[in-house]
Order: structure tokens, then sequence, then C-alpha cells
């Protein structure tokens, strides 16, 4: 049974496992309420995974212990068990589908864990773990639902109310759901005027569907860039402790996502993965009524691929004006391409592609030219473009 | 004079506007050493620089800070001067060059200050400023040449040395010597015995060169992605400091510190501007003798421009295979660009552009084909390559 005792003696066990993690207050994100960040991205393994799995390790029997413990996670999971395995100086192993990108299994092996590849999608690899723990004896860890992981996330609830006092809100991200349930949870007991909030993406709304029902549902598919938090089925214990301590559920888009990481990088110096901005992204485009309130958002990992968040910046950089593209008709005379250079210049545009398309321009000879900018923000692009038209260029 | 009473009283004063950042552990990112981070990055304003400008603001006269102060910097300082003058009460002027870009201008605004943009370039906003010191009676705070400048950034010692016992060496960025300066003096006044080692970008060596020839030296012209850093010339107070107690200074390139911005990024989560990367590469490239050691590497700052960091994360992922860009040559028949998605699709490559290039190929109607694609490695592109030689394709 979960308790508060539990999360209490995780607290004191983790001790020397895990990272404290200050409260970071964040100015400019949010400026209509008191943002501070619970910065897990900032954690040992860059999520706050580590906790429950470190936990639940240290509470195996003596006979568990010498057997080991096997997980199936191509993400923050498997580098949890993995050190809190390695930390707790028993064996892993991890089953990843063979699909992982290579960088989350070099990590997995770098904590220290056996690494075993199977063919297939996740819940292929998933099979393969329950049967290995069967065959073998391994210990299982869930990735949420189970309450001594539960308890080991809850320990975060006990730092946050530690480090500051008078917090009207905690906003939490939802996969599973064992983070927000062990939060949830501890806040509740400790001071329930604390109001807790739970945040899933549109495109993985598993548990925000389930408690609007009122009894678990499974999704057919998810999408979304927050990969940590596209569950498809809240846990049985996770669905009831959210029914029973969690205020209310909020859904974020995956746009609101990318402008919280983007808000993060450039007013934190922060990197988020999707999973770990959404609570922020829920605060920032006002999802709860948070508004004069002193908000803790738990940022809850960090482990975003750089080729995603190259990806995330580059559109971040579009959607703020930052940078831009014009298609201008050319007619065929010499000297366009120079005139056109120029006049950019002279608005303080950066040019940073130039291509040359065919198509149905009015003169047989003409084309269309095609200019990629950096730009200061949607003005100085319309500032551009006008300045164009003024020479009387074609700007589409 | 600079005293080690001035460092204490600083750290003192500083105590309700600064954050005191605290050490973290950087594992991977230079194994061969025990390399912790003192991430100035995280520190209000993104940069130490607030330290330096809020002491030497609040040892001012009544009659000074009645007046105000006066500043001339387009980035890291700005900012510094703008929010200790607002957290003293007091009213602060920025001069920028009118080419400085908008979000800084903003920024330095939003910590509270008036901003005087001038015609021009640096230098043009340098004389400005002195000329309406002058003029107004405004006390003019200058980045790094000042006694209580260096005093404030000397707290940063205090607050390592408080952090963390038996270190060997403390690896620091240099630009005009402040921070540098403020430090060395520190811990040789406290701790002796710990190495202070100061890093330059090879595109900005003006310290490096004065110390090497043994007096104050003026380039001509600085080119190096670590604005912050990129000083023309180092102060007199900083120039006699950083030879009296720094124990070796050494450059590292441009390349280097994009390489240690990604591995901030993957490895710590962490953003820094250029100059705030200086040091951690110096460590990852081996500039100073460390293996073994137990080193603390000073993140001065985190205030990159986002449309720069996205130009760094690509050029890192160029440099690590993990974006790649192939040139084939095609000839007249159809169904190529067919053959080779297909090739690269069983690859597991991820094609993210297709461009056809004219050019002198062995058919009058031939063409080259440009494919760009996210990959895993260079072993990922040369298993492509491969790949597509063995269908006969001829990939230049």
């Amino acid at each position: 049974m979960l308790s508060l005792d539990k999360v209490f003696d995780a607290q004191t066990v983790l001790k020397s496992i895990i990272r404290e993690t200050n409260l970071v207050r964040a100015y400019g994100i949010a400026p209509d309420c008191e943002l501070y960040l619970k910065p897990e991205n900032l954690q040992i393994t860059g999520s706050f995974k580590v906790r429950g799995s470190a936990y639940k390790i240290a509470m195996l029997s003596p006979e568990e212990k010498e057997k080991g413990v096997i997980a199936c996670s191509a993400g923050n999971h498997a580098q949890g068990v993995a050190l809190a395995a390695t930390k707790n100086g028993i064996k892993s192993l991890i089953c990843l589908p063979d699909s992982a990108p290579i960088s989350k299994v070099e990590a997995t092996k770098g904590f220290g864990a056996d690494v075993c590849l199977v063919e297939g999608c996740y819940d292929d690899a998933y099979r393969k773990a329950l049967e290995l723990k069967d065959c073998e004896g391994y210990t299982f860890v869930h990735p949420f639902d189970d309450e001594n992981v539960i308890a080991g996330q809850g320990t975060i609830a006990l730092e946050i109310l530690n480090d500051l006092d008078n917090i009207d809100a905690i906003v939490v991200p939802i996969g599973g759901g064992g983070l927000i349930s062990g939060i949830a949870y501890t806040v509740k007991k400790i001071r329930p005027s604390v109001k807790v909030y739970g945040v899933q993406v549109a495109g993985a709304p598993s548990m925000y569907n389930s408690v609007k029902d009122g009894k678990i549902e499974c999704l057919s598919g998810v999408q979304t860039i927050a990969d940590g938090i596209a569950v498809k089925q809240p846990g049985d214990n996770t669905f009831e402790l959210v029914k029973k301590y969690v205020d209310d559920i909020a859904l974020v888009t995956d746009d609101e996502v990318a402008s919280a990481i983007l808000a993060l990088i450039e007013k934190q110096k922060m990197i988020a993965e999707g999973a770990g901005a959404t609570a922020v992204a829920a605060v920032m485009f006002d999802k709860f009524n948070l508004k004069g309130e002193r908000v803790v958002a738990v940022v809850s990992g960090g482990n975003i691929d750089v080729t995603s968040l190259s990806r995330v910046i580059d559109r971040g950089l579009l959607n703020s004006g930052r940078s831009s593209s014009l298609l201008i008709e050319l007619i065929d005379k010499p000297g366009q391409l120079k005139d056109i250079s120029r006049i950019i210049a002279d608005c303080g545009g950066n040019v940073t592609g130039v291509h040359y398309e065919k198509g149905n321009t009015e003169s047989v000879n003409g084309c269309f030219l095609r200019i990629e900018m950096e730009t200061r923000d949607y003005e100085h692009v319309n500032l551009i473009t006008q300045s164009l038209r003024n020479e009387g260029f074609n700007v589409i």
C-alpha cells in the first residue's frame, strides 16, 4: 500500500543516488503568475525516472536482488533502471525495440545495463521482457504502475514543499501517471490546499479520456513530439490515484509544447524534452486559471534527441518570424538578384538560402526565386516584403 | 585596492540580488577527469556579469546613486547593469550600437534600463556613453577593468570553494579579464594550491598575446562565435592580476567551442553561449594537463541567440555524421529517385531534402541529385553510400 511513510522512506534511500534538484524561479515565461520550475531535466540520467526505479530496486529482497531486474523501455525509464541497478550493485537487463535510436541504446549501456534488442516495436520488446522475467526469475520494474515506483516519484513533492512556502498549484506532466500519482498523493496528505494539475498532449490523451469517462480506456494510437508521455493506457493504480488526488487535467498541442521548449531555452538556458515541457506549456498557454498564483511546473526530463531539438528550434524560429522565406517572380532581365540582395541587406535581413524554381510565370523566360532569410520578427519580414514591392518586385 | 575583504563584502551585498549557482557534476563530457560545472548561465540575467555590476553600483555614494549609471554593451554587461541598477533603485542608461539585435535591446529594457541606440558600431556607442557620462554626471560602469566589478566576480570563487573540497583546478573564460581576475585573486588568497587556468578563443587572443609578450597589446580585429569574449584589449588592472595570479592560458577554436555547446546540451541539458562554453571546450580538448584531476569549469553565460544556436547544432550534427548530404550522378532513365529512396529507407536513413542540380555529367541528359539525410553516425553514412554503390549508383 502507498503511504506517506513510504515516500519519506524513499527520500532517505534515494539520498545517495539522486540529485536534489532545486526550484528555479522562471521569469518571462508566464508573466501573469509567479512561476517556479522543478528541473528534473537536470536530474542524473536527465529525467525523474531514476527516483522510482531506484526505490523499487532498493526495496527488493536479497533473493530478488541476486537475480536482477528487467525492464522494457526505449527512453528515460531504461536509463533510470540501469543506473538504479548499478548503484545498488545488481544486474539489469533492458529490452528495447531494435528501432530504438543508437544514442538511447548507448546511454542505457553506459549506465551499466545489459541491453536486449528485440525485433519489432515496443509491444514486442515488452512481451519479450515478460517472457524473460518468467524464465529467468528477474524482477520486472514497471515504468509507472507500481506503488514503490510511485513512492519514489513522490519524493519530488517533498523537495518542492520543503523548498518553497505558500504554493498555490503544482503542474505535472502525465504519461502513465506514475509521476503525478506520487506527487499528488504526497501533496494532498501533507498540504491539501495546494492544487495539483495534470497535463497530457492532445495526441496521447489516455489519462484525460479515462478520467473524463470514469473508466480506464486504451487509445488505438498515439502521435506527439512528447514521446516520453505517449502512453496508450493508464495503470490501474495510477488511474485510481489520479481520480482521487488530482484536481484537473488539461491537454496541450505539439505546437504549444514546441513553444515551451523554445521558451525554456531562451529564458532559462535549459533543455527540456517534449514530455518535460508540457507542464510549462500548460502554464504558458493558460490551461488552468493561475493568474497571480505561485505555481511550480515540473520539468520532468531533458532527453531530447539533438535532431528533434534542431527541428523544434527551426519551427519556433519560423513561428515567430525569426526565419522566413519569400517567393519572388523574376522576369527575364539581368541584375535582378543583385537588386533583391541589396534591398534585403539594406533592410537588415540576412540571406541564408537562394533557389531558382521553374513555374508558371508570366514570361516564358521567367522563373521564381525563393529567398530564405534570418529576420528579427514578422514586422521585419513585412518591411522587407514592402521594400521589394516598392521597387517593383512581385513578391508572391 | 582589491582585497579579500572586498570580495567577502561583495558576497554579503549580492545575497539579495543574485542566485547562488550550485556546482553540477558533469558526466561524459571529459571522461578523463572529474569535471564540475559552475553554471553561471543559470544566473539571473543569464550570465555572471550581474555580480560585478551589482557590487559596483551598491558601493556608489548617495550622490552618485542619485545621478544614475551609464554603460555601453550589446550583451551580458548591459543586462547585468540594468538589473543591478533597478534592484538598487537607481536609474541606468545603456548605450548600444543601433545594429544590436532587437532581442538584446528588449532584454535590457526589460530589466529596467533606458536604452540609447547609437548609430554605428560598438566604438561609436562607447564614445557616446563617455560623452553622456561627462555631460550628465552619470557614473560609468566598466565591464571589467574596475576593482569593485572584479571583487563582485570574485564571489564566484567563494561559492566554488565553499561547494567542493580538494579542487585541483578551476578553468575560466577570458574576455577583458574581469571574471578570471576576481576568481584567480580570491582563489590564490584562500587556497593557493588550486590552479587557475584561463581560456580565450583563437579568434580573439588579446590577453593570451599580451601575457605572452609581457605587455598589453591591442588586436586589430576579432572574429569568433564566442562574441561575449571578443575583446580587443585587456584592461590595465586585469592584465596585472592575470599575470600575477593565473597559472596558464590556452586557446580554443570555434569548432571546439561548438562541440562544447553541443556536449552541454546533450549531456547536461544546459544552454551555454560561445564564450560560456570555452572553459568546457578547453577541458574537453585537453588544453591543460588535467587527467585524473578534480576540475571546475566556469560556464560563464547562456545568452546565445536561438538562430546561432540552431547553426551550432546543425554544424555539430554534420561534424558527427548525424546529418549528411550525398551527391549522386544520375543518368537519363526513369525510376532512379524511386530506387535511391528505397535503398536509403532500407538502410534506416531519413531523407530531409532532395535537389536536382545541373552539371558536367557523363550524359548530356544527366544531372546530379543532392540528397540530405538524417543519419546515426559516419558508419551509417558509409553503409548507405556503399549500398547505393552496390546497386550501381555513382555517389560522388
